[in-house]
């Protein structure tokens, strides 16, 4: 399949091309970048739905749920879950994805799991690009979940239109949630499990967390929803909540300032992505990165000395 | 002060030094660079610890009860506390980290917390970075803590030669820890909050699952130890396995694979840090990365059009 075809593919909604840009783009093939800018136009339109909180806390239910209740709406849902990899195996843990397939059969549904070797700005960037191609493709929403608290989760945030946090109302859950910076990026806070006892405890608690931080929060205060996911209870309320940001979106209202720092990020990720990756896949600046190695691991170089010896030959040349 | 006075402070163990050393690499001020270069050869003797875990865990009870024990063995220990800052707002979130206070006051102990704003690789490269410094400056061990379970963690790992990984005998921990990676990356496993009902029952339950875990593991397998930071059980053991790391190291027994893996991570990092920053520092390519942000906002322009054009540009100049 060339470029022509698999951006027609793409734009005719086929979900062969969409697999095979998306592994492209998974792999870091240079030449996603001229597909990716031939798409790029028709981008736009799709809400992406960044969602994450603490491992366990039912955010794949979650996902499940919202893209039955999304369908029903007669809504093209695509989903990208993150797995980073491990830096020592590069191999991806899959754990309950198995889950998802559930919804896979749905024609209104495009599930991709991605994994990258190495660095996470790398899946960062990923996820952004797989959501051009869905957004390009024409779906309607696209659900973007990582697996953990960390840094990635922020900056997949910054990436997208509306952040969902998934909390539990276990004890200390919103201090942890707080600590990890997720009070700040939350658009929407979801409190799942809430079939458990003393639920409206937790919940007017997590509540009045939240109020005390809004204070401090740049943004507009984030709605609080609670959701028994695995029960299906409180995912009409989320779903109406996600179509009325859709609807936001397309009328050009939501939050502008936010557009135009993805946009300075999308440059500034492009041109590190472009020309670190041209630097580094060039034969010659991997050799002497390699010959360079030994003499680090043993001191009598330092890392700093050796990319500026590299720098300099790689630019003379 | 200047850069030979800094140096020549940081080596003599002078704290002011070496907090003002850490600040620059925090504000990733490129002085940092000849001034890194000229320490590094003294690098090489600290065991470097990464700490991570679910938030929670208490990770940071742990970490004080061990710098507390350590110190006891005459040993000077060097705590970097890893805070990722909300793209937002910029600021970071302190959390429990006053606890700490308490052993700062001990001359054996330099506690730093740090920040960055933007992307998550500049926190693990800063941590690197103040890293070399604590080494350079005669730290027996470092240790690094870090907040979330995500990628950060992982890298941080990486850049480590020991990585702890603190669970609490909660149920799912195991399973969430095998999901974001945590099993793989684990060269000791703490099993904290062992002072709960039912620990036994939990404990040979994360062992199991660590066992079955380790058949596909390339490292060799994790200690796994119980300890109740908070009554100060079980730091005994932790103390005594992490000192075995430490002179293992110093007969130059540990993994000389990660150490190739790092000198090589080393380089790359510092070759996409040095020019990336000299790029983004230039006050044309920034003036044009703006004009052109307008473009992108509404996809007139592709992102990757617009890098490829600024580094067409920049590097014709």
């Amino acid at each position: 399949m060339n470029s022509q075809n698999l951006i027609r593919g793409v734009l005719k909604k086929d979900r062969k091309s969409l697999g095979r840009l998306i592994s492209m783009i998974e792999n870091r093939d240079p030449g996603i970048f001229p597909i990716l800018a031939k798409l790029f136009p028709k981008t736009g339109r799709a809400l992406r739905i960044g969602v994450t909180g603490f491992p366990g806390s039912g955010k794949s239910t979650i996902i499940n749920q919202l893209a039955k209740a999304l369908v029903k709406k007669k809504k093209k849902i695509g989903i990208v879950l993150m797995d980073p990899s491990s830096p020592f195996s590069g191999g991806a843990l899959l754990g309950d994805r198995i889950r998802m397939r559930e919804i896979q059969m749905d024609s209104g549904v495009f599930i991709r799991s991605m994994a990258t070797r190495g660095k996470m700005s790398g899946l960062n960037l990923a996820a952004r690009y797989a959501s051009d191609a869905l957004d390009a493709a024409g779906y309607d929403f696209i659900l973007l979940e990582t697996v953990g608290v960390g840094q990635l989760e922020i900056d997949v945030a910054t990436a997208c239109d509306v952040t969902v946090v998934v909390m539990t109302p276990d004890s200390g859950d919103e201090v942890q949630a707080m600590k990890a910076g997720l009070m700040e990026i939350a658009d929407v806070f979801v409190v799942n499990k809430m079939d458990r006892d003393k639920e409206h405890v937790y919940f007017s608690r997590i509540k009045k967390g939240l109020e005390m931080h809004s204070e401090l929060r740049s943004r507009k205060p984030a709605e609080v929803l609670p959701t028994a996911a695995l029960f299906g209870k409180g995912i009409d309320a989320l779903t109406k909540s996600l179509i009325g940001f859709g609807e936001k979106k397309l009328r050009g209202k939501l939050d502008g300032d936010r557009e135009s720092i993805r946009a300075e990020e999308d440059i500034k990720s492009c041109i590190e992505e472009i020309f670190i990756d041209r630097l580094l896949a060039n034969s010659q600046i991997e050799k002497k990165i390699k010959a360079l190695i030994p003499k680090v691991k043993s001191r009598k170089q330092s890392p700093y000395e050796a990319a500026e010896l590299i720098l300099k030959n790689g630019i003379e040349k």
